[in-house]
């Protein structure tokens, strides 16, 4: 069924013959394995160039901060779904990254998009009237200030200072740190509570000041957390928990429908 | 419910509180984020150890060999769900990821335990012997023998010989990498046809040798592949082709069932 | 980590014990099984309560209706998945399901809230005026028009005549119906071309007028279409196709990156 | 990429043009949808062949044996995705089949390979001999039983009878009853403990006897578990719990890794 009007596949990523597989304009045995780290590659295969050095500082720092947080939904379902389906280690890492939803854990696109809004806005240097006006959109159409605030960490998550750290050392653009910055000083003002900076919107300041592409924001805390789960999930095939979770999760549930007379619920 | 005796989940993984997060013994943001590349993390919290330099080599030399190959059935499955679902960029990823699977991409794990069995059989330094029988009972079993051959690459894949280089140069552990080839050299006389060493082999052949988990083997192509699915549907956001290739894989379908007098199919 | 101010989980549901599966109030083996018919219980499921024998009527027309069209993008991606990774049947049922997307096959929850948008905003019975205003809100907010226009039925969905008589006959409410075709006959004015209903308009058209929540109206193609993708993933492990889908969607791919001089691409 | 020899796909399932869309050989709007049941329909999706009433019947009730049993993991895993990731439903519906696996909830499907190998190997009419050396086989294998024992249902789990009156009552071949009961009776003395029949092999065991193929047998619990989660899901939107139940799995984790000296975790 022909949806749309383009018929033709076409690709810029790659091609290949039986003797050489190219990538972005490289051979990939030749010139890619072996020459170029993972991270670099990342970089190379979402914008078709290679990253600078400032790039994959900011890039290595971003996946390291947002792959691992313990125990979170995304880690308890890949869990429980390995410890259901054990046959096939792709269902549960394709359950936990199907939690890299728009609440927690994927709102580094959504941030970036924020983060640039204000930029667009911003006449000369300072960005407080800029990061106001938006922050007031946000909250007339009632969307969520993508980024900010944490349930645990309610001073500032400790990974900003670090990704900030790094960007700065190596030489990044700063503008949009400056611009979250800015955005973090308004919110209380404008929402009535502090909401402070968090890894979501961290991100998206480092990676912006290095080119990384607004559209592909959201890989990152994917890419990320591909790297926790299959540490949860090699665990969880030692020492497994996904049950133990799945009871914990259901212990103290409360069901709160009708049932028959007389009947009586375990107590489980 | 309680499923199983464990009722308490337990991790040696993660914890944290308001101000620190700790990963497999360290600080998050104070030893980890801009300490270390998102490779040597990836292997920390998979195995609890910080990788040897010979390990980070290795590991990124596989993710990159795995990363990205055109358009095959996984990303042309992620391409098609983000052109119908572009409202979420984990779904087109997982579905991608779905299709790392023992028939193709995901591989690794049971060509390390392939290589594995191999060596557990072998006595004395000549693989030969041991690799005949055990691709022999592969063979009684009915059980593909996984990592050999490849419908492109029908001469050994380029991507082998450029991961075995990177493994020598870097002085890891070539057991591995010896059974592997001692498999290729039986091959044609147990199955009857030269089957070449691919990727999925050459990955568990180095990654064993540096102590890469077995039952970590297959979150490397996964991993891998996640980075390559980034790529590919960055790409389709800005230049969209799911749905040319969903017309394009339809275009000559044939319906072999039934229909009704008169019905004449659309010709597409 | 606490996320949000409920700590207590509580359903509705269903509860059991050893001996009793409760499920809406009702004794699952005693009462339901055997008793009432998959559609019956779906809709007991999702809305507490049995269904009218208009609502029973219109949901299995409605599911009947969106659980087949052939070699589809979610099919398709069903099929490759499979052929990739044959071991767990849920991964590439998943995998499809991902694909019930905001453009092609999920739009019956936004269908359903658009026509109840111009619901809400009608005074008296004529909802032309309503119509003409939503819509218009629509193209000035660049939304699409959810559940009208089709690639390939370009006169009337065929569904759609079907689906709405099944109203009619079994005696449901018209009222959402009307509105559905109120907004076809303004759309060329407004949008500038016909584009005529679709079945993700007719779904909530039909299912609206038997008291069917719009918030469960996703649900209706996802279910649907779970059927569909069990069908073409039995006849893949008796026919196998994934591959050659795959093959045909690549086959006339054009790379458009760089190549290192003299490099030929694979003639596939 | 050829993979495979095959490159036209071809199918028996559906096909169409502008105006009409076949199904089975059955023009779908004119006499499918309003003429057959979403039940019936599945069958004739699956099989190729509209159900017998028995057929119909004991569909029906496997479907709604199977669909719903409480907070289990899939549905706790489901749930937290949506908390997570409320843009797309899809995405969470998937998660939850993603646990539709060996261990728990997908086991129809090897359950009923184990029935037919009984039958297979059964002389005359009494399957107890073969059901014997059969489990024996299982267990020195080291596979585990499918369809058989159960956490909560120690005693047999009272979907079991009332699968088996269904199949009775409309009529159906009772073979597979038979086997799954005598594997039943033969489990003690093999294994060393009672292991009662559960519903994943109750559901083979009456749909064998209708005719439903094996290989199509996951499907069911598949598409029935779907109506769970779309219930689940509709009831999340409402009345969010997927935060509170990953609340309460993390609640009394243990965390058994190293920690820099002073670290306190959070006494969450």
């Amino acid at each position: 069924m022909q949806i749309g009007k383009e018929t033709i596949p076409k690709t810029r990523i790659s091609t290949s013959n039986p003797d050489t597989i190219i990538v972005r304009g490289r051979d990939l045995a030749n010139e890619l394995i072996g020459k170029v780290s993972f991270t670099a590659y990342f970089h190379l295969l979402v914008t078709g160039k290679p990253p600078s050095s400032a790039a994959t500082a900011v890039l290595d720092a971003a996946l390291v901060a947002i792959a691992e947080h313990g125990l979170v939904p995304s880690v308890q379902a890949s869990r429980m779904t390995l410890a259901a389906a054990p046959e096939a280690m792709q269902g549960p890492v394709a359950a936990g990254i199907l939690g890299c939803g728009s609440v927690i854990l994927g709102a580094a696109e959504s941030a970036g998009e924020f983060l640039e809004e204000v930029r667009l806005r911003t006449q000369g240097q300072d960005f407080t009237q800029a990061a106001k006006e938006v922050v007031a959109e946000y909250r007339r159409e009632k969307r969520a200030i993508p980024g900010y605030g944490h349930p645990l960490h309610k001073k500032r998550d400790p990974r900003v200072a670090a990704l900030f750290q790094v960007a700065q050392t190596t030489g990044a653009d700063m503008t949009y740190v400056s611009i979250a910055e800015a955005i973090e000083q308004v919110l209380p003002d404008v929402v009535g509570k502090a909401l402070m900076l968090n890894v979501s919107a961290a991100i998206p300041a480092v990676l912006l000041g290095v080119g990384f592409p607004i559209k592909a924001l959201k890989g990152v805390p994917i890419l990320a957390r591909t790297a926790g789960l299959v540490g949860h999930l090699t665990e969880e095939k030692e020492r497994p928990i996904g049950f133990a979770l799945s009871y914990q999760a259901g212990l103290h549930a409360v069901y709160e429908g009708d049932a028959p007379a007389g009947f009586v619920p375990n107590e489980s």
